[in-house]
């Protein structure tokens, strides 16, 4: 099991090196919302291409789509979403705030190892203390509604999106016709998304404007299982190619009644992000939403959202299996996985301590770094230089303060895989010594093969 | 001039194709939102991927961000957008209509020629046609609204972003810190944003849910001028660079009275849609913020937002200057100054018309398609092999239905740079035919060497 203070220490990190910060600092702050820094935009960024690259332009049978964050109330009808995408809400009668139910029996269980035997009537005030006395439980909505149109009134209200798979719905018969598809496809779409969580936390973890990377893969009703067993093994597979520790990693059978309203089976793909209290957290999830929402858009619009198969004569709705991601999720993962402490060797010939992520070069921020060993007239041109040559491919930074061994310390910590040195002897010899973030291991380099020597190691990055 | 039918063809080729569909279609649609298809989806993403490398990655002075679209109603009120961020709103007394007053006279001079001698009593109903009888203009918010948490209050009330550039205020010192930059550098973004347009129209170019590609460049107040040409320049560049005529551009100096409350100067960069009326709108605009928002940031928050310059001891607030691109418009431009009809050769040994989108190869939504030439035991696997090669690397069309010769139209028509053509002669010479889109130019090409041949020709793509 790993500590607690891993996840602080990523955390940290995250917070010092601009990879997160709170949403509105300067105004105090939100713990509902994130915003990505320098080094997150690009981490997130390249997790988005990682993503997309596996998931639809490489696979025959996908396409993508980037659909609307706003849609008319008449997509969440139809969809069960007014209806059922509520949370129980009470009310603390001491200080009038109110709390989701299932969150405070959770924080019960995580605390005393057991349920409350009474009910809500054991848990306390969780700011004052005091004995509980809580209000009947009521359901409160998670969508989060805006107005278009120049009057606040019934016909301007619309929702944003708690998921982007509505969009990629109201849409599958449009993709279709444009794009020529037949089941089994699939349309996959990355984009935020935003629900009114009464209790965000974790970090990034559960925010209230988050971002999602979801497929919905349309089949015939008899392949769905098939489909659905495939896509949990995909999924699993691209967590890990990218560097997930398998160990840090599970399937989760969601019980019937822990899964959306839309779902005939869900399996969750859960991470060790090493939580207080309850250790693992959802990545992502597998859910076979059958033609669940393909017949309701149907029903509610009038427009038959089916398929007919030319070669069968057969005309049908098809079954969905939804591989949901959450992306800030896996971010956040990709960064508590790579987070280890090692040693280097420093110059008087001991060791330091060093934070090292080790990610993947193809989410590394920063691809490498260029460093001119010292500020001088002569090697800084040199170096500027050649990082304004690899800046044509890659995100390069250019550091030239401080101490080499310094300089490979803030590289490491923000998983930089090559540090490039412009040395006194580069003047002489036309080349650079080019070090390697996991091993150490340095390698000199001609100066007109740094591109091709960067390029076989960062092979799709 | 450009005719105007040449945009309608270009709205039309985008809706059937799937570059773009209404959103919410199967609802009735909406004028106000639109969702990107399978290729408006890779088209967009290309554009950002250009931007991004030119203006972020591929700069030393630039960083990037990623903030949230929600943010507290203080960062709006700090902004000057709740006081400010208004539009003049009329209602017709006979229909009760709401419409934005200055909308109503441009439309009246676009028809007319001349300016309303009478104000909006000389504007008709534009429902009815019956004579003006219009109430006093009143200010209407372009904010859109939403509530945070368990109750629907004040102290829930945030707004959505009209722009992404208040991300980037307020992140101003976290970035300075956390990346270690200093005056002159910029912060880069991209990313929704929202205002509730009382005329949304022409397609995507005036819409409540849009993207923008947004710079905050951050200067010493006295290079401010001089930084404002550079940005002028290098956008205009940009655009021309990735194939934009640059008879269709124009530089508009935005007079003081038409200037956003933020801007001490303006320049637009305008292209010549062809819209009904005036054929010019505008692409992105170059605005000078002088120290208004980091001022009035630091007085809201009682942060300062100022940066220390080590050198010469001064303390100062940096002006900033701001190139901010519509995504969608610029979406939008590439589309019509790519679209093209000319004549191609056909199988009778004359010639057709022909579509072609010609899209720079950076930008097209798909890089090459392979085509079998007929369906075929031995042909089919060994062009679905090619394409899961190619698909490695780019977005990979696969078609096999239909003559050649249609095949070919319709690649054309969505701007796919190259067509590899798998045919009888493969099976004994393992070569395919490449053609490419505009010359129409066609080599063989060694099947092991077509992933070369292509990486060249599709450089950066």
């Amino acid at each position: 099991m790993m500590p607690a203070t891993r996840l602080d220490s990523v955390i940290n990190l995250a917070k010092r090196r601009g990879f997160v910060f709170q949403a509105g600092e300067i105004y105090g702050g939100s713990r509902s919302a994130w915003d990505y820094g320098p080094l997150g935009a690009e981490l997130k960024e390249n997790i988005k291409t990682a993503w997309w690259q596996t998931f639809v332009r490489g696979r025959e049978d996908m396409v993508g789509l980037d659909s609307s964050i706003i849609l008319p109330k008449r997509v969440w009808e139809a969809s069960g979403h007014v209806a059922t995408f509520t949370d129980p809400l009470v009310e603390s009668l001491h200080t009038h705030k109110r709390y989701r139910a299932d969150h405070l029996v959770e924080a019960y269980i995580a605390k005393h190892g057991r349920p409350p035997v009474n009910g809500l009537a054991d848990i306390r005030d969780p700011e004052t203390g005091q004995e509980g006395n809580w209000t009947e439980p009521q359901q409160f909505s998670g969508l989060m509604k805006t107005f278009l149109g120049p009057v606040d009134n019934e016909e301007g209200l619309h929702y944003l999106r708690p998921e982007t798979a509505q969009g990629i719905f109201v849409n599958f018969l449009n993709v279709v016709t444009a794009a020529r598809k037949k089941p089994p496809f699939g349309i996959g779409q990355v984009g935020k998304a935003f629900r009114n969580e009464i209790t965000p936390g974790n970090f990034i973890f559960r925010t209230r404007e988050f971002e999602q990377m979801e497929i919905e893969f349309f089949t015939a009703p008899d392949d769905a299982a098939r489909w659905f067993e495939h896509w949990v093994e995909v999924c699993w597979d691209w967590f890990t190619d990218l560097g997930i520790d398998p160990d840090n990693m599970r399937r989760f059978d969601v019980p019937e009644d822990e899964r959306a309203h839309y779902s005939a089976g869900t399996i969750d793909l859960e991470y060790r992000f090493g939580f207080q209290g309850s250790e693992w957290g959802e990545l992502m999830g597998v859910a076979n939403r059958t033609d669940f929402d393909l017949s309701n858009h149907s029903d509610a619009s009038g427009t038959k959202l089916q398929y007919f198969d030319q070669n069968s004569g057969d005309r049908y709705t098809p079954y969905v299996i939804e591989p949901s991601f959450g992306l800030t999720r896996s971010m956040m993962a990709f960064l508590v996985d790579a987070y280890a402490e090692d040693e280097a060797p420093n110059a008087k010939g001991g060791v330091d301590k060093r934070t090292v992520l080790k990610l993947d070069p193809r989410l590394a921020p920063v691809k490498a770094a260029v460093l001119p060993l010292s500020r001088n007239e002569n090697l800084s041109p040199k170096a500027r230089d050649l990082a304004a040559e690899l800046r044509k491919r890659w995100n390069i930074d250019f550091d030239d303060a401080g101490a080499i061994g310094r300089r490979y310390r803030r590289q490491d910590e923000i998983g930089t895989p090559f540090c490039v040195t412009v040395d006194f002897d580069t003047l002489d010899d036309q080349a650079v010594t080019i070090r390697e973030r996991d091993t150490m291991g340095q390698e000199r380099v001609a100066l007109d093969r740094v591109t091709a020597y960067l390029s076989e190691r960062l092979a799709g990055a």
